[in-house]
Formats: structure tokens, sequence, C-alpha cells
């Protein structure tokens, strides 16, 4: 087979074999199929996208790029999760600990930040000290000893979706159902955990833009993990607006340690929860949503969830007092609270340029190799439902000068409007499927 | 400007500016926009198209992209000639020795096959000591001096086509109107004759499947080449058949070498004629068809395009005694007629197998890099409206051994219909447009 038919049969529209797919995948792992041919294929793959047999050939060539773990038979099972990612989407550092605490195993693999959007791996850095990087071994022997492990994917699994994720990102070819299903699944299914659950974020500050394309993709990513013999679940939830009141890595480890003690944003809880029953569902500690839920707030009023996530910081080498005194995450030199222009109701907060805001401040990445800021990023006092009295504050940039503040302070107040009458209210989760 | 941004535009079917489209390619040649970006917009501009405004900019981008030749003022003007490529397409060298020899100064750049279809350059190199590669000042001179020049295109002239072409020929991204339209007129333009003429060849053994498309084709390059100031005209031949009875390059030598001498088919004169009109009517020699017609066959009677050829032959250092003794040209180690199988009219015979057949037996290219053959090829008995008796002669095999020859006699017998009456008989030339 020469991979320059491979490529003009997909240019064609036609259906690709599991070999053709494999030839592409596989070969340019293996450095013999060049990036260019690649890269064409990828745009054609794009625009005349791909079959569900091909989107599950596809990501069976990501899992077989690499090593897979097992996780073995336990009940109730590991449990792995996976959001498409947001703005302020910091669930994983809420729902990791509180499902660990109710007694079920959790291995998460977790990414970095990219574009607007940012990453769990990124957030856990602000905590001093704290080391994602962990071996199989190492990641395995955590999840033993403590029940709960959030760690960089292994390079060793899944290598060929980390290449095509850096080539999609350099050609326009992300924003796509199949590869973007693929991307997460391979990587989950390499993973090994029995049970995944996926947060499927919809809106302007998500992949999927409309509930339409977020249930497409969320059935698709079920449909490849069922394939490959795994428990999965989603829950789909809204991304018009950030999640939460803080955007920015340490802002955001502050605002998932105050909701683990039991105070934080109704709309951060409400997602957590809805995510973390879906996890004790699909590892099977019960098969009653109403218990699950019980015992999930259980580790939030007994303070073991909050213990749970400083057992994990201890386990990564982090500084764990954190967790007690969040005057030890690192702080922006600046913190400027930006009042409101009027008076009325806020009806919308953009996500999407709060996002790209926070990657401008330095608290993301416009390139994968770019360097983070921890300390910067913006905690709102108004979102949308809330009544701003004109000069009330309306939001704090954290900022490592006044430069950047007012840079800041300008793009985010474009992104909020005001009406006068408050906006309908919005669910906070959305559809689940299993 | 982002290449990225650039990229998704495309990608999302939108028109690109002059300004992106030069990013793109004079980024590519400077070595600042990577393989895998260009790629990827090559095969988002094959599947969305680029309207004439951006194929106007692309072949812009293409001319800027090096130095271009300056003919000057004069009368007759310097013509140039392109065929968009087909099997058994010597017409080059029959009428640029003819137009030559009607006193049109002709400065000819050239190819080489690739894929089925041969190149002008590969068939030239079968004459022992001709070269092909010529500094701009040598190609100069030798035109002022004896009136007519093919060469290689020289790698100063429109680099970015050579870089494209190579990466689109890698990506499967050739057969799109507006690449080869901006790619053929890129370097016509850059070459810098005011007058141009184009043999657009239609037919499965060509780019251009159907009339229209073929039309569309020659449509484009016009209107490229009258934007740049130029007097362009293009004749439309069908390529379904092999032109003439020879295919392979020392083969098609001696083919238009007889032809220019007298003696040769009547499809490969009559498109010989065609082009070699609009070659005298573009550079300014005659208004008249007729006339330019009288002029050019006159210089068949005369002997003036056969002397003309041995003299370019002579100025580019080969052996000028070819044009009068033809087995001074290489031979291939074996001969081999091949029998009619059935008495029948022959009513079809599919060019493109017959191209690949000889690509197979070392007469082409498959890749850029591989080493040609010159003597191998075919050289039919009997084309479509022939009559053949079961045993009579219907093709002679030039191969280099006795495995290579069946081969060839297989696969071409499975390119050839019979019928029991004769074909429709088909026109050698078509459209014409200026």
């Amino acid at each position: 087979m020469r991979t320059i038919d491979v490529i003009a049969r997909k240019r064609d529209g036609l259906e690709l074999s599991q070999a053709e797919i494999e030839a592409i995948v596989l070969g340019y792992v293996a450095g013999e199929v060049p990036e260019y041919q690649v890269a064409a294929w990828l745009m054609a793959a794009y625009l005349r996208g791909l079959s569900r047999a091909e989107t599950f050939a596809l990501t069976q060539a990501i899992v077989r790029s690499g090593v897979t773990l097992d996780w073995g038979e336990r009940q109730p099972s590991v449990v792995d999760k996976h959001s498409t990612g947001g703005v302020g989407d910091k669930t994983s550092l809420v729902v990791v600990p509180m499902v660990a605490a109710a007694g079920v195993p959790v291995a998460k693999m977790s990414g970095r930040g990219l574009g607007f959007t940012g990453g769990t791996l990124d957030k856990l850095e602000s905590i001093p000290g704290l080391q994602v990087n962990r071996s199989a071994a190492e990641l395995k022997a955590q999840v033993e000893a403590i029940g709960l492990a959030i760690v960089a994917q292994s390079a060793e699994l899944a290598p060929a979706d980390a290449k095509l994720y850096a080539l999609r990102d350099a050609t326009a070819t992300v924003e796509s159902l199949p590869l973007v299903a693929s991307s997460v699944m391979g990587k989950k299914i390499a993973g090994g955990a029995p049970a995944i659950v996926l947060d499927v974020k919809v809106g302007r500050g998500a992949f999927a833009q409309s509930p339409a394309e977020a249930h497409d993709l969320a059935a698709t990513m079920i449909d490849l993990g069922k394939a490959a013999g795994r428990r999965v679940r989603a829950v789909i939830s809204p991304m018009d607006e950030p999640l939460g009141l803080a955007v920015g890595n340490a802002l955001e480890v502050k605002e998932a340690v105050r909701l683990l003690h039991g105070e934080g944003p109704s709309d951060l809880l409400a997602v957590s929860l809805a995510v973390g029953e879906q996890m004790l569902l699909a590892a099977g500690a019960t098969a009653d949503e109403a218990e699950a839920r019980d015992r999930l707030l259980a580790t939030l009023s007994s303070g073991r969830a909050a213990a749970k996530l400083a057992e994990m910081v201890a386990a990564q080498g982090g500084e764990a007092r954190v967790v007690e005194d969040l005057s030890l995450l690192r702080r922006a030199p600046l913190v400027e609270t930006v009042r409101s222009p009027r008076s009325g109701f806020v009806v919308d907060l953009d996500a999407r340029v709060v996002g790209e805001t926070v990657v401008a401040l330095g608290g993301g990445r416009a390139r994968k190799e770019d360097a983070v800021d921890h300390a910067v990023g913006v905690v709102f006092w108004a979102k949308p439902g809330a009544y701003t009295a004109a000069g009330a504050p309306l939001f704090d940039v954290h900022a490592v000068d006044g430069a950047a503040a007012r840079m800041a302070a300008e793009r985010i107040l474009q992104a909020y409007v005001w009406g006068a009458q408050p906006p309908p209210r919005r669910p906070a989760v959305g559809e689940v499927l299993a």
C-alpha cells in the first residue's frame, strides 16, 4: 500500500480500511511516513470526515502505538475521568479527591493547557513541589497506596496521539469530531482504567458549540470505549461562561480547595457532583445515583475529600499544607479590582474571551513550548445572573504589572453583557449518557 | 498573520487575500513555513478550490519567488509553448523547429516526465550529448543566434513551483485545476516570453478528463497570462489514445524527426500544425491562420524545419547527425513484435495504460529521482480506426529483456479494444481559445 493512495482515497471521500489507517498512524510514529503526508491526510480527514469504523480504527491505532496499562479486576474498579476542556474547569481537582474519599480508586491522566483552555497539570503544578511526571509503576503504586493520582500521560502510552495532536495543532485540524474522539479515547483506553467518565463541554468556550454536537461527540466516545471493553459514561455540561469564579492556575486550585472545605460556587459543585456520581456508577461502587451523591457529599462535610487531596499532593512531592493554608500558593505581584461601569443584571460573560485574556496575562500557552505563569488570572465578583451596581467590584485581575492588568481589564470588560432583567437560569449540568 | 489562520480560512472555504497566499508560498520557499503546514494548506485548497483571484495571487507568488526573464520588444515576438502532458506527446519536438524555421523565435522551457506522462527533456536527452541545462544567459544567446531552444526550467525561475509541485506529488494534491493552472502559468510568466501557446490535453490520459474541464483549464490559464500582460492562446487536443505511434523517449524522437522529413502519423501532424499556427498568431508573425499553416508546411517540404532541429541539437551539444541518421539513437537490446490475437477493428487503446506500461519498462519515472532508460518503449502498428487481421503485427515492444517485454505485451494487449465496426472518427484537434 502506498501512503499517497491512502491520502487520495480519503481526499476523494472513500472509507479507509483498518490497515490503511494503521499504515498512516503507525508509519508516522515509526518515522516512515513523513509529516507532510500525515498533514495532508489530516486535512482530508477533517474536511471529508471519518466514518464510525474509521474512527474506531484510528483509536485502535493510537492505542497500539504504545503500551497499555492493566489495572486488573477489582470491585469497585479503577476509574479515569476526562474533560474535553474549558475555561475555569477545575472539576478534576474537586471530583478526584471526592471520588477517592468515597472509596473508588482514581487513576487520572491529564493534559496541559493549550490555546484558551486550561489544563489540570498546569493547575496542579502551581502547588509548590508537586510532580506530575510519574512512571507507570509509580502511578500504580500510588493508586494502590492512597487511591488516587493525577499525573501526566506517560510518553509510553499512545505516543501517536501526542505526535498527531501537535501536528493537528499546527495544521488547523484540531476541531474535528472524529479526530477529537479518537485522540481522547485512544489515550483513555491505553491508560487502562476499566471505567471512564467523560465531561463533555458545550458552548462557545468548548469544541462542541451546540448540544447536538456535544451529544454526538459523547456518543462517539462512549462507543469507542465500549468497543474496547470499557464502561463509559458521559456528562454534558455548559461552557458558555467560565466554570466557577476563578480562572488561572493557582487561583483555580484555591477555588477547588475551598470547595472541598465546603465553600465554593454552586456551578462548580453541581458539575463535580454530576461527574462524580457517574464515576461511582461506572466503577460499580453503587447502582443508585442518589446514594452516589450522598456518599460524595459526605466526603465534603467530613473533610475526607480535602484530606485525600492533601495525601495526593504529598505523594506527588508537593507541599500538602497548601490544602489547609492557601497563602502558601504563589501569588501575582499585582491584584487590581475592576469595578462595574454600570448598574444592571449581568446577562453574559464570554468564556472564550476570558480564556484568551488569561493566556495573554501569561497564565496559558499560545504554543505548546510556552512557559506558564501559575499566579496570574482573573477572579470574578459577578457572573451572569448577578446584579451589579455601578462602581461595585466586578472582577479582580492578578497580573505581573499594571500594563498587563489594564490590558486584561479592558478585554474582560468587553466579555460582559448587562441587561435590565436577569438572564434565564441555565442548568449547571445537561444530558447524561451511559 | 499566522500561517495556521491562513490554513484555517482556506479549510473553511473562505477566500484568501493576496498577502495571505504570498505568506504561504514565499514563506515556504524561504524555509519559514514548514512543509507540513503547506501540505495541509494544499489539501484544503484541493478540496475547497481557489477562486480566480486566489489563483491569480498564487501564480503571482510563484513568479515572484524567483527571477523573471525579459525578452524585450521585437516583431515577431519570442514565443513559448506548453503541453499539459500526455502519452506519446512529442509535439514540441516537431512544432518548435517548424515555428523557428518559419521565422518566429521560440524559447521553450520544458519539464521531465512524471507518472504515466512523458517529458520533453527526457526525450531530448535520448540524443547523444544533448544538454538541457542552460543558464538564462546561454538560453538568450542561443535564441538570438539560431532562433530556438528547448531547455530545462532554470532553478532561478519560479523556484516555488518546483517545491510546491514536489510536495503536491507526495500529498495527492496534483490534480486540481487552480493548482495546475498556477503552476503552468507561474513558470511560463517567469520565462518571460510575450507570447505563450498552451496545448491542453483532454481525455483519460490527461489531467482534464472532459472537454468542459479542459475548456475551464485553458480559459483559466489564458486569463492568468493576460493578467500578466502576455498574449496567450490555447489548443485543446485529445489524449484518450497515445499521440502518434511511438511511446518512449528515443522512439518518440525518431517519430518526430521522421515527421520533420515529411513522413509521420496524421494525428501528430494535425496537433503540431494547430499548435504551430497559434504560435505564429500569438507571436504576431501573421494574423491569418491559413497563411500560418502554409508557412509551417513549407518548413517541412523545404527541409528547413529538420535543419533547424539539427541546429538546435548542435547548439546544445548534441549529435546533430541524428537528424539525418536515426540509427545513431540508442536502441533497446530487445525488440519484440506482438501480433493481434484477433481480427477486427481496433476501436480503443487506453493511453493511460500505455503510459504506465512504458514507465514499467523503465522509460519513465514513478518517482522524481528515478533514472530513465531512453531506449525502451512501444511502437504501434495499429491504433483505433485500423483493421487488424489475427496474427498481423499489432505493436513492437522495445525492452531490456524478455521478461520485461512479456510484461509489457500483456499489459498493452489489455489496453486494446476491438469491434466489428470502425470507431467514429475523432478530430485530432478540438477547440481553440484565444
